[in-house]
């Protein structure tokens, strides 16, 4: 099911009008009984935060890190709109908590969209009272939907921990960079934990996953990562089995979100091996991730090592060319820093599918580290040219 | 003229068959009467140097810095080749030396094209002979073609200064990046300079040009800068003119860069002021250019302010998204962070041209910095897909 599948949630989502599609664009995941509940979160690295994420970790701290609701917009990021912003982010709490009698403290927000353009409050007022009236225990793919932009489809999923269950809903379709570009996921879980190993868990869960996932290298104002528990399970009964299954559920959206990337035809997990640390690793998989020339490589299915090569050379990490090693789905096309004779119709069967793997051996090391990525596309430039 | 203008100096350019569709590929520039002079080069900062760049490094130090010609080849850049890709770039000196009857040490190499195939050391020993025949005091112009890759044109400069010429070539199309990307120049000059004066003034030149330039965020293996000094016209009278003019060169050079990068319809100059420092001025400036949401806006002559401070918050420099203000062409579209009043069709007209100019001040201090960059299109892509 979804976000609603552990035990004391109910999520909706409903088209209030911020979109002028008239898609679905406002969402709302709550406690089933308004109460709060423990909560932590993870907010976007980018200086320019958002109001909605201003407002929210305000309130997280205002409460000790407890909520009852999070309330999520879609088509406007209510970024770089200022005082007039945080107001608006502000009164959306408001409005949510007197529907369900809690404190506004106890609402997080969210929001997603054009950057630089004060949000529309009048769909929002009007709309946040039907969503609160729609809100169910079978509300979250309604939710889900609602919060999309230029996804392609609606980001759910449910891990079942002994005992327990962790449910969630997520959006993200480009920026997906650095430390979490522009997507939001909310995560619900009916297992009982204390706020700083749940703060932990999301921590690591989202080190492994979110941060893990580069589609064009950009860092947004409004990346926001939630967990609410319920904790009408009790505590987990297994150590390390809700730790697991959180990293599950957000290794998961992640993956979705890399195979809905924006205009992209390809989903390439790159692997680098024998680096001389594991940081050094991720700082390579990363150079590699976001070059412009390694990507229309992906998207022309050209096992075009060089480009890759060159990469790991400007990465600013130890690196001696004659020591690396690079294959594409198992098969090596270079050793030693040079070419080497390999079955191209292998390679070339590789690079036409969708997922592709590309591993390249620094042989310095055992410093190893991966990252989720997409090809640069037509469609790409196509999605991003306009504001409109 | 060309790199021939200044005194001393002979060139020719060929077609001898590394590219297979016949155009120029091989090319000199050497001193007129084969004898070594003083040289000063900058080569690429990545770690993964091709062959020539490495064999280049080794012949000056072996000199003390003294060199009687260069010789250039592209289609193919002869990196990620191993130890038989630096002997044939040993090779191609010899050849070259043999004809001009100097030291094999006293001729640097480059070449440009595409990595991880074995030079086609056939034609260019048939080639080499042909070239050596073919300097000429008029030859800039074909020696100019025969280094082009993608370059839709030859790219020369002549700066005159008081007393003395400064005369150059260059290639350059894509990957023009942190640190002068996929490009190559020669730079030659009459003025008497002692050499650790020449490396001094080719690195500052360097520094506000070639590496104030971005294309496409890719740090190339094969990025060299050469400058030859006949010392033919004596020692510039003038104090800090040769300076002056070899800055002026390489930022025209740097210039016909931007205006021929691969598949790009706009030319942007990025400034940032009112940083902290000048060093975080460039940081940001860099950041800025080299985004790939940014780069599809100016595409789409776009003037999309929010991913700008976007980038900015994520530029990892003090940063105070309510203090900065960001222009297109001189109008201010965001102030205090927020979204101001301004002439939307006198913006739209300055992002209709070819040349745009964006500027962002933070604010904060009186660090500036600047850099030359490009959109990011379908044809860039239609380039980049493939080797072939």
């Amino acid at each position: 099911m979804s976000v609603t599948t552990p035990r004391g949630f109910v999520a909706a989502g409903i088209a209030c009008g911020i979109k002028e599609s008239g898609a679905p664009d406002l969402a709302l995941v709550a406690t089933d009984d308004g109460r709060p509940v423990t909560a932590a979160a993870v907010f976007t690295s980018n200086l320019a935060t958002a109001a909605p994420v201003q407002v929210s970790r305000a309130h997280l701290q205002a409460t000790d890190h407890r909520a009852a609701a999070v309330v999520l917009s879609s088509g406007n990021a209510n970024a770089a709109t200022g005082e007039q912003g945080r107001a608006d982010a502000e009164r959306m709490c408001e409005l949510v908590a007197a529907d369900l009698g809690c404190d506004a403290t106890h609402v997080l927000v969210c929001s997603t969209g054009l950057i630089g353009i004060p949000l529309p409050m009048k769909p929002i007022e009007l709309g946040i009272p039907q969503l609160t009236a729609a809100r169910a225990p079978d509300g979250g793919p309604q939710a889900a939907r609602a919060i999309m932009t230029t996804d392609t489809h609606a980001k759910e999923v449910v891990v079942n921990g002994p005992g327990f269950t962790v449910g969630g809903l997520a959006k993200g379709a480009a920026m997906l960079a650095p430390n979490m570009a522009t997507m939001l996921a909310v995560l619900t879980t009916d297992a009982e934990v204390e706020q700083p190993a749940l703060q932990h868990a999301l921590q690591q869960a989202v080190g492994t996953s979110f941060n893990a996932l580069s589609v064009d290298g950009c860092t947004s104002t409004n990346d926001t990562v939630i967990v609410l528990a319920s904790g009408r399970a009790g505590p987990p009964a297994v150590p390390h089995a809700f730790e697991e299954a959180l990293a599950a559920a957000c290794a998961n959206l992640a993956g979705q979100m890399a195979g809905d990337a924006e205009g992209a035809t390809k989903v390439v997990r790159i692997w680098i091996t024998g680096a001389a640390s594991d940081a050094e690793a991720a700082i390579a998989a990363r150079k590699v991730a976001e070059s412009q020339l390694v990507k229309c490589s992906f998207y022309g299915q050209d096992p075009y090592w060089g480009r890759v090569i060159s990469e790991l050379g400007s990465a600013g990490i130890a690196f001696e060319p004659d020591k690396v090693r690079v294959s594409y789905g198992g098969i090596a096309v270079c050793e030693n820093g040079i070419a080497v004779d390999h079955d191209a119709a292998t390679v070339a069967a590789h690079m036409a599918q969708r997922n592709i793997e590309l591993v390249a051996d620094l042989g310095l090391g055992a410093g190893k580290g991966t990252i989720l990525t997409n090809d640069l596309t037509h469609a790409y430039i196509d999605e991003n040219m306009g504001t409109s």
